[in-house]
């Protein structure tokens, strides 16, 4: 299978872009290659490498608008729990063809995905092509996420081969699994090759409630037990001190920024600004639909930068505006943490336009209004965009969504509207 | 002229509604009148009060992207002022057309402006037909700003008949306009009937230079020489004392939040609750595209929930969570602001769908993914959707966007990057 992808703008030039397989063979000015598919920009589509969502919890889309506005405790122990634990094999596989299909619509590629019994998300995302990493969970009050059944998930899985899933092992937290077996985690992650992929100080009580029963903060915790190097996604990192970004940066760990939910479940304020010094690789995730409510990584890039901008950790409160504060997290940093810095926390070989890269991209209707007049093609998409101004979008090779149409759309959004019945 | 607008949702329930002329004339389980023109919702789409956009500087929308993540000082005297100057009235009249376009496709069917050369602005909403308030703007060092060229603009406006378009008198601000531009402006205002519309306590600066020069605050300042009440639309006031606060519930003052442009100037943070608490109309507006830099108004109201719900003017910063910052700025009454508040605070009766109220609304598309499953419309529309959900946009009883396809769409948006190569 190959694809020409004819007059697309790349870095502000007209080029052709051959595809071989599943990845970009050639960029050239002017190719005239006998292809499969062909796909016509006509000066008017960008090329971009897909939008990377770094921690999800993809069948939640299907609780989307179900609880909002409620303190912490009622929403997640009156609402969300009680309708999870209803939610059927099935629930789960609709409720994350749901969300593939927003991802593709609104430009994302790849997503991190954490929630339970795998098998429903992973019949959805080979059904759908997108590509994904799939997380085993662990989680001790679950039967769902024990550890002998992590090792069945894993045995099944090994037998088979799959495209577009790569696996990480996806311990809850640290105050949901036990130290045994978070230790556990890691060496069968280390073991079987896999990611490892956990919650990490997203609120204040985990930080107090890790340091009144270890005396040391959660990062702390888990570099004590060997969890912490570059294979480890920490997804949230909101409450970090300086220490904690030390490590942090010197085990070459993945953090994860995910402001909305970080905004809407009023958690506190991710620090960018110290990470980013500290040399740390920065992802973005949107979180599940429950806290968000949306998986658009085009609108979560924009929450991502105007946080950092009005963030008081700074001087603001004292002092009125910080003249530095409006340079922060920048635009093209911002889409880089979203596309680049994203496939090398997943360990994926995409992110950006060059030769020799996986076939994850997308197209962009340069005539969108979000991108006119059309000073800088980053800074519209960061704080003007949002996912509708992409028009194509192709994964590992295959075309996904073709000029905002994307295969059964309709079928899978009734399917989902479908399963409204469900309550608490 | 008349439209029959068929099977469309209102409260979650089917309905038929009538619109004669401008107004709302009918609404019902089953009409069969004869009308002009129908619209079948086919029970697929919801209809809305239009989004009010109070507080924006149409024309800057062929600034967006221009200048972004510099310095304020930098920003404003070096890119913004600067290229500002170069604006001939073609630009304008362009530019103001470009937000035109982006607010009907996003579902806003009313703003209120405020720039120079009111007249391009007229032209461009006569031309596409939304409503506005449109500005007089008083500011001492343009002389577009001068009250000769106000009272000139009166004049001539006096004499035509607008449709959709009324009037306010816009002084820029207390630190660009005397105190004796200010009193005449009021004065200019209650003799002529128009709103006042100003911009007010922005930025930590702006507060205590006026402490410094008046030994009183800017609500103070302006409530001592006559500028407050109903009729006064204030913009941002985000550094507000509970003094002032009170002042502005005891004169029945409008204000206007603006999310975006807060966070991307890092302004500081509008105080929702206070001024809810005490009785205050809070509207919603985007500001201009220069420093926000989308018009999308159905994209702002997540941002002016979620801001609510980390403010950290609340216990957050000391304490982790508080459980009670989660229900702050509910779905609900933020989409009411966005709306009703908006049409209460332009004096528009809009807002609302119910009999005898203008013919202003929007119709979204259930089936859009945002709006699935379906839980609940308002979480929905604000915590998951963008402006791409708007299906129709019907003002003042004529449709301006029919299942999404808006008159001209093309023609504006290449008039637009025609004008890319205007540079500071």
């Amino acid at each position: 299978m190959s694809i020409l992808i004819k007059n697309v703008i790349l870095n502000k030039e007209k080029k052709d872009i051959f595809i071989k397989g599943n990845k970009i063979e050639r960029i050239s000015d002017n190719l005239n290659l006998k292809a499969d598919d062909k796909i016509d920009g006509k000066e008017k589509k960008a090329i971009l490498p897909g939008l990377i969502n770094c921690h999800t919890h993809s069948a939640m889309s299907l609780l989307r608008g179900y609880a909002d506005d409620l303190p912490l405790k009622d929403w997640l122990e009156k609402k969300i729990w009680p309708l999870e634990k209803k939610l059927s094999q099935d629930d789960i596989y609709f409720g994350t063809k749901l969300a593939i299909l927003e991802m593709i619509k609104t430009g994302t590629t790849t997503f991190n995905d954490m929630y339970w019994r795998p098998e429903a998300a992973i019949k959805a995302i080979e059904e759908i092509g997108i590509r994904a990493v799939v997380g085993l969970v662990i989680l001790d009050s679950n039967p769902f996420g024990s550890i002998k059944n992590v090792k069945n998930y894993s045995e099944i899985f090994k037998k088979r081969k799959f495209k577009n899933i790569t696996f990480s092992i996806a311990p809850h937290s640290i105050y949901t699994v036990s130290k045994e077996n978070l230790i556990w985690s890691k060496k069968f992650a280390q073991e079987n090759n896999l990611l490892l992929h956990i919650h990490l100080s997203e609120t204040k009580k985990e930080v107090d409630d890790c340091s009144k029963k270890y005396k040391i903060r959660p990062v702390e915790y888990l570099d004590r037990i060997g969890l912490l190097d570059k294979n480890t996604i920490l997804a949230h990192t909101v409450w970090l001190s300086d220490k904690e970004i030390k490590i942090l940066a010197k085990k070459k760990c993945q953090v994860v920024y995910n402001p909305c939910s970080n905004m809407k479940l009023a958690s506190g304020f991710f620090p960018y600004e110290k990470l980013k010094k500290a040399g740390v690789n920065i992802a973005i995730g949107t979180d599940g639909a429950a806290s968000n409510n949306s998986l658009d990584m085009l609108s979560e890039i924009k929450f991502a930068s105007l946080l950092q901008k009005i963030n008081p950790m700074g001087r603001l409160l004292s002092n009125g505006i910080d003249e530095r504060k409006l340079t922060i997290a920048p635009a093209y940093d911002i889409f880089k943490s979203a596309t680049e810095n994203g496939a090398k926390a997943l360990q994926i070989n995409s992110g950006r336009i060059v030769q020799g890269k996986l076939a994850d991209f997308i197209l962009v209707d340069l005539n969108h209004i979000c991108f006119n007049p059309g000073y800088n093609l980053y800074s519209d998409l960061v704080y003007a965009c949002n996912g509708d101004c992409v028009s194509d979008v192709i994964v590992n090779g295959k075309v996904l969504m073709r000029d905002r149409v994307v295969k059964n759309e309709s079928k899978i959004i009734s399917e989902a509207k479908n399963r409204i019945y469900l309550k608490a």
